[in-house]
């Protein structure tokens, strides 16, 4: 067994070693699942293909991908892995010259570019772009991923497999429970015996938080009471061509913003907003007016921002002054127009919104459907064009580009995000036959998929161009699985690097345990949840825990969920009352947020530990976690275990088909 | 029906009204719940007794009792309430001369003092005691105390009363959720309209929360850490006849206080503790270090109980910055010795401990059982003596006992609380043949109620003779109903102001409807409940909540239990999100926690509004509260209802005793 090799046996652990093998060595794994030699090598070699899939996906754009797992299938293939093979993203630290230098721009390439079926190819030249050569990087197929998608759609509805994951993920738990009761104390011994380090300075990464929605509401009420006190008469608002100060639009409101509370502003999700996810998204407009949510919570409007801007800056400087909490809020990009880009950028530099404890993420609403039946846009192809091409123009001629070039590079955009109210149907089935997206000219908004796919394709290109010049790559780490149908995470699984919410895993075992065997990184945000989608007691954050899927705690909208100054605080200090989580479970949490964050290598490093890229203990500085060696060991212990069963499988299949 | 002259009809009342009065009107009450007319009249008389009994326990206490529920006891004796009759405690406010003057003492009265039975009896003069004739104050006598408990002990087990409380306290349930379907949008329209006020800044009291983990783990580390840093060479501790420096102290430990961490300070509840009150006691001692715990959290000690004198403060501080929060912690009398209250009175003046937003509670823990296996006291009365004797010496002789008077008065305790672990079982029944304290010699620790009737029957003296000065009275306010026996609650209904966590309630609905009915305050801490006896999702607070009973919400022990800064809030915010509860629902809790708290009359009705003693909504100021109108009217409503059903039929049951 390969985890033999890797694991530093602790006493607590050996006990459990023991322990189970009384359970798995006495029977074979067909006769403990009863289920049939031919079923169960079935249903590995199943999971393995999804299994190299995905790496094949994640290698394509830059994206993690587990060590463990790609041993166990460069193993399963006969082959040996190495650790130069291993492809990771490019995250580039902030420059000694300051975030917002200019300096020394990388030079233009004179690269062409044209998008064909909604991506964007690149050419070495115009002579190329005629000829229609495009530049030897790797772009996706359409038919490939078709085939790829069926593959896994296909297996997630395959009875063996089902009935092989669903008793797996049962393993799991129960082998979880097993290791608390014989390791609890043991794991709290480790971290008591730990100098200067608690949950209270092990660095936490808010991973799933958006920029509009990242002050509390008490903090947006005083906010807005503050500029009404000092700015009354300053013109922050232009609608229908007039001009209105502070007081102008508060008086048209017919309010005092001195007798304004909470209650009045009125931002706050309760028990009305369940299953209404349209009430929850009009909770973004300050006492029900857009105009306030236009002048506090936007960064284009009449006063540039301004406001927003210091909004965000004052959250900034409490992720600061607590040192150990960082946060990856996402800012919009509509694709509304090719300007986007530029403002944002713009906006971001001119208001220094740089945070050592911030890394941006860009979200894209799926709203194609509005902005086609308002005419802004002729089909889905310009949508995405208006994202990515300002994106490659400034890969290519960073110089022409410089506010976008170091938005990206350096203050720093580290991955896309996709968003929406995943509950809506849609009625178009993608497939290879679906319209192109320059085709895409109907009003019905394209499936999830559809999206998923087409912003995938353009960052994995992205991504390869910018590695090629040495740039930071982007993750995507779209919203996945809060809602909406299961097919969601299927696409998820091929294209995204890591997911936000993930509830619906709960409702197929075969997706679960595939993103089990992948460490596909999950953003959950159980309070939000708790106001949307799913009552706290059923989210599924503590068995995911315990079954040992990569999980991490956010806090998606704290204006509408918190009540505390601290969010993420509360986030944790809920889930830790609730579930009766252990130190070492935060702890473990609050190391797979870091994991999963968009920080660059070294500060990964820096909090995690030197090897933190390794597997096990050895991948583990408990005095920076806090997470026990014991708890470290059995995670890779278990996942090298569940790993191996699929990959022996295989191997005497192939044993047996050569004997025959 | 009396409620119409009190309450202020809204429409959405109106509404509620209309539709309640199809299910009650068209059928009557015996219908509704299929039990007997006699069976009826028979539940109504003996509730009503129990109430009878709960009011003149009250009186005698000058304990709280509710206005609608004695008016309605004055119109079943066809009597007319008054509001000159009504009983209230005096609670003094600060003196304008600063709380520590001891300035313009009272005069001493020469008054004798004798314990009897375990109770202080007062005498004019030496004269008097010779000849045993007490000045005329009430005494409580034992034999009534025993024959009023049997009454309500044997009502809690009599078949009808149990089935119409049972269904009455369903009904309460349905009809409030008709109420919240009816007119929760309008609750929340009343609270949006009224300016300045929203969740925030309501006043909020912390009923229950012990003073030696009133701060949360951190604050204690980091306290512990700077002390080192300061002063590491002063003498703090004196064990055995030598002395040691703090640094000894640490050195002794093998430990370096910079090294220290929340994980080895080891002083939060966890898995370990549920049911397990003995391991959480523990708790109590930082590094499992019984020296720290004397150094830091004890009064009492070397150094003269400073360091927990400034842990405190800085608890203080907070609260007084909050500005709305106010706490009211118990520091401990043990009645070990008769220095204590000196002793105390004195570190809380030398250290000038008082806050404007914290009043004071006595705990007395129920530990005569060790004390008389050590062998300090002789019997239970000794305990009594030396927990009682100072407060009535100081009461007749302030010049002599300077201090204690002042802390007493001024600074300014507000109440008793008996504490300890309620689900040891005691062997011994209490009934007027127990044993009188004095004649308790044995090792065995008198049962709960025995602790109770005594703690209670000398607080009641004191009150009237400090009433009869014009000294401020006290509050018995036991912990009761966290576990153990079910008589506890009854004990506690009979001689409580009001009680701490109540969470026994749950198993008996004669009780539960009992504590509606006289609206007997409940301080729930349900965060602690969750590590020691009961589940979060299982805790009955929501359900007493949406009933009527009179909860607030506390904290317990932040040190052991709370992981954010603001523990109060901790405890709030879970509530709301766990429970939904609206914003309405958790301003009446921090209405509740004022109304419970032993703040002034002058604080409440700066804090409530000035006509918080009035009935339904006329006693409510919504400007101040945040609690709507209609909340008030439902309330009030509700509960002149309920005691209508029961006066309803002991009247027509003399109208046919009559006829007859």
């Amino acid at each position: 067994m390969i985890s033999e090799d890797h694991v530093t046996l602790k006493t607590g652990v050996m006990m459990l070693k023991i322990q189970l093998r009384i359970t798995e060595i006495n029977y074979s794994l067909t006769d403990i699942h009863k289920i049939t030699v031919e079923d169960y090598e079935q249903a590995a070699k199943t999971l393995l293909t999804a299994l190299f899939i995905r790496e094949k996906y994640s290698r394509l754009a830059y994206h993690c991908f587990p060590r463990t797992t790609a041993k166990f299938l460069r193993s399963a293939n006969n082959e040996k892995w190495s650790e130069e093979e291993e492809v990771l993203p490019e995250i580039c630290p902030v420059p000694s010259e300051g975030p917002y230098s200019m300096e020394d721009l990388p030079q233009n390439l004179n690269y062409s570019l044209r998008m064909k079926d909604g991506i964007i190819y690149v050419y070495d030249n115009e002579d190329a772009l005629k000829q229609d050569q495009p530049r030897s990087l790797p772009y996706p197929d359409l038919e490939t991923f078709a085939i790829d998608m069926s593959h896994v759609l296909a297996m997630i509805a395959d009875g063996p497999t089902k009935t092989y994951c669903h008793r797996r993920l049962n393993f799991l738990m129960s082998k979880f429970h097993l290791h608390e009761m014989l390791n609890e104390m043991a794991e709290l011994k480790e971290l008591k015996s730990v100098p200067h380090r608690d949950f209270y300075n092990v660095r936490k990464v808010d991973t799933h938080i958006h920029a509009a929605a990242c002050m509390n509401q008490k903090h947006l009420l005083k906010f807005i009471k503050d500029t009404y006190k000092t700015e009354a008469d300053r013109v922050v608002l232009e609608k229908g061509g007039k001009k209105f100060t502070l007081k102008q639009v508060f008086d048209n409101l017919k309010m005092d913003p001195y007798d304004l509370t909470v209650d009045s502003l009125d931002v706050h999700a309760g028990r009305q907003t369940f299953h209404r996810f349209d009430k929850f998204n009009s909770k973004y407009n300050p006492v029900g007016a857009s105009e306030l949510r236009e002048i506090y919570i936007k960064s284009d409007n009449y006063i540039n921002g301004e406001y927003f801007a210091r909004l965000i800056k004052e959250v900034a400087h409490d992720l600061e002054e607590s040192k150990y909490q960082h946060a990856e809020p996402r800012l919009s990009i509509y694709g509304r127009a090719t300007e986007e880009w530029d403002n944002l950028s713009k906006w971001f530099i001119k208001q220094k919104l740089h945070s050592p404890n911030m890394r941006w993420i860009i979200q894209v609403p799926r709203i194609y459907d509005i902005f086609r039946s308002k005419k802004i846009v002729p089909n889905f192809a310009k949508i995405l064009e208006n994202i990515f091409l300002p994106l490659f123009q400034a890969t290519i001629n960073p110089q022409k580009h410089k506010e976008t070039h170091v938005f990206l590079k350096h203050v720093s955009v580290t991955g896309f995000d996709s968003v929406d109210d995943e509950s809506k149907h849609s009625d178009h089935i993608f497939t290879y036959k679906s319209p192109k997206p320059e085709e895409w000219t109907m009003e019905e908004n394209p499936p999830y998929t559809y999206y998923l796919f087409h912003m995938y394709a353009n960052i994995m290109v992205l991504n390869n161009l910018r590695k090629e010049r040495g740039l930071n790559t982007f993750q995507f780490r779209p919203h996945c699985g809060e809602a909406g149908s299961i097919t969601h995470l299927v696409s998820a699984f091929l294209t995204a690097d890591n997911i936000s919410h993930g509830l619906n895993l709960k409702k197929s075992p075969v997706l679960q345990y595939l993103y089990y065997l992948t460490q596909v990184p999950i953003a959950m945000s159980p309070l939000s949840n708790n106001s949307l989608f799913l009552e706290y007691s059923k989210n599924p954050l503590r068995e995911f825990l315990q079954k040992g899927l990569c999980v991490s705690l956010s806090t998606d909208d704290p204006l509408q969920f918190h009540y505390t100054k601290e969010a993420l605080m509360e986030e944790y200090a809920i889930a830790a009352q609730l579930w009766k989580l252990s130190t070492c479970d935060v702890c473990e949490i609050a190391r797979n947020s870091v994991l999963q964050s968009g920080l660059s290598h070294q500060e990964k490093k820096h909090f995690l530990g030197e090897n933190y890229l390794q597997d096990g203990p050895e991948g583990n500085d408990i005095r920076r976690t806090n997470v026990a060696q014991i708890r470290m060991a059995y995670r890779h212990e278990t996942l090298c275990n569940e790993l191996s069963f699929l990959v022996d499988a295989v191997k005497s299949e192939a044993v047996a088909e050569k004997a025959s």
